[in-house]
């Protein structure tokens, strides 16, 4: 008889708005402690970009944009703010579609996404409430995913995984879902091409985007508009944590049949 | 204070395999009450396509199957099986992108997927394990998920959801994620147009895909290769149930920058 599995995802409470220099380790630890959670090994932390991004300082304020040529001809098919489109292409390696009111662009971390990631909404700045404020992704999500984990696993002990995500439109169906733009302690693709079926012969390729698979998780409890659950602890996932990074997620353009 | 949310997810051991027939809400049922599970007003109850095609008699043998001269086109073209492409087309609306070893096809229920969800894997014939059978999608996921659900709400009282999942590629990203094809007494996409942000302010276009968020956490737990959880409880939703299907979740091929 096989055992079942559970995977609990909590969101937790009492994370407050973040400003630039806050400490989302001490921050979480506190989150957790509130809870009574105890970090074990194979905890997964997820945690929305945007907290991160602001507490790296990732906010920029419009009026200092000073928009391109290339960027006021964007901004006119658009109909979106020149500012905004010089902010979106300073994040974006280049622009895959556009059309009134949407710029889907592959940003500058190599994922594809609308805006580059650029948001408008929940953001102001510190003090300056009257200003027109927007907020970039985090610099190097991996990076920040690994000094959060670092962070973690120092003052528990456990051997933990970090994710920080976003939420994304996707081709073809509607809807944003939770996806993965920061990876540490975790494995962002699980790579099953060779091991057997339930008859024994080879399964063709499956790789199952693992990091993703948890971003939305996570993201479906977190809820929406902010509502004050940014950092949700996953307990129970059926994989080994192990190295991971974003750059496994990602296919590469000469790979890829829809750009 | 804030309250923590916690979403469950519960993979069910006790499956077993599925024949033609079998009657899937039965074994669900036992599966929960190993468990010592009763369902609760909002639990959702994620279902596999293969379990509910195979219990539906989607096999289908390839040597029955005639392939036609556009079979045998697409075939040549991508080294694949002419009788496997016959059935893939018979399945799909039309071939969005060919290349060797890869059909992405419109699925007639208007998802986008590889090989439009024909099945090669796990896969055998009932007292005929010499054929070459492959696995169609159910025929109306929406309907057997609502069929599903009559039975469950009826013999438990609660008002539950239904999901039922396949794994898909994406454009952009490596990895499958789960992701709903039925859907029955869930929110599949969940509007917040216009619902105000942290500040007050109008949030932008959020339309969040639920029935694909709770489907690729499913998956999550699942694992893969069938390894015997097909099937995943939930419990902790943070939304309301309410009717909805797979519908909701295509985008129309004419709003669609990536066809």
């Amino acid at each position: 008889m096989t055992r079942s599995r559970q995977l609990t995802l909590t969101a937790l409470p009492g994370i407050p708005l973040i400003n630039q220099g806050d400490d989302l380790a001490a921050l979480i630890e506190q989150a957790l402690a509130g809870e009574s959670l105890s970090l074990l090994d194979g905890d997964v932390l997820v945690v929305t970009s945007k907290i991160v991004a602001k507490a790296e300082g990732r906010l920029v304020e419009l009026s200092g944009v000073q928009p391109s040529a290339e960027a006021r001809s964007l901004a006119a098919e658009t109909g979106k703010d020149p500012r905004l489109v010089e902010v979106i292409l300073r994040e974006s390696r280049g622009v895959l579609r556009k059309r009134p009111g949407l710029i889907i662009a592959e940003h500058r971390l190599g994922f594809i996404c609308a805006n580059a990631g650029v948001d408008h909404s929940n953001v102001r700045g510190e003090g300056d409430t009257s200003g027109d404020w927007v907020l970039l992704l985090p610099e190097s999500p991996d990076a920040s995913a690994s000094a959060l984990r670092d962070r973690l696993e120092h003052e528990s002990g456990a051997r933990i995984g970090v994710l920080i995500i976003d939420s994304h439109g996707r081709a073809w169906r509607h809807g944003t879902v939770g996806i993965a733009i920061g990876v540490a302690g975790f494995p962002a693709l699980v790579d099953l091409r060779g091991e057997p079926d339930l008859f024994s012969e080879p399964l063709r390729v499956t790789q199952v985007g693992l990091a993703d698979e948890i971003a939305a998780a996570a993201s479906a409890v977190m809820g929406q508009a902010d509502e004050g659950y940014p950092v949700v602890h996953v307990r129970g996932l059926p994989y080994e944590l192990q190295e991971g990074s974003l750059g496994e997620l990602l296919r590469p353009e000469e790979q890829d049949l829809f750009r």
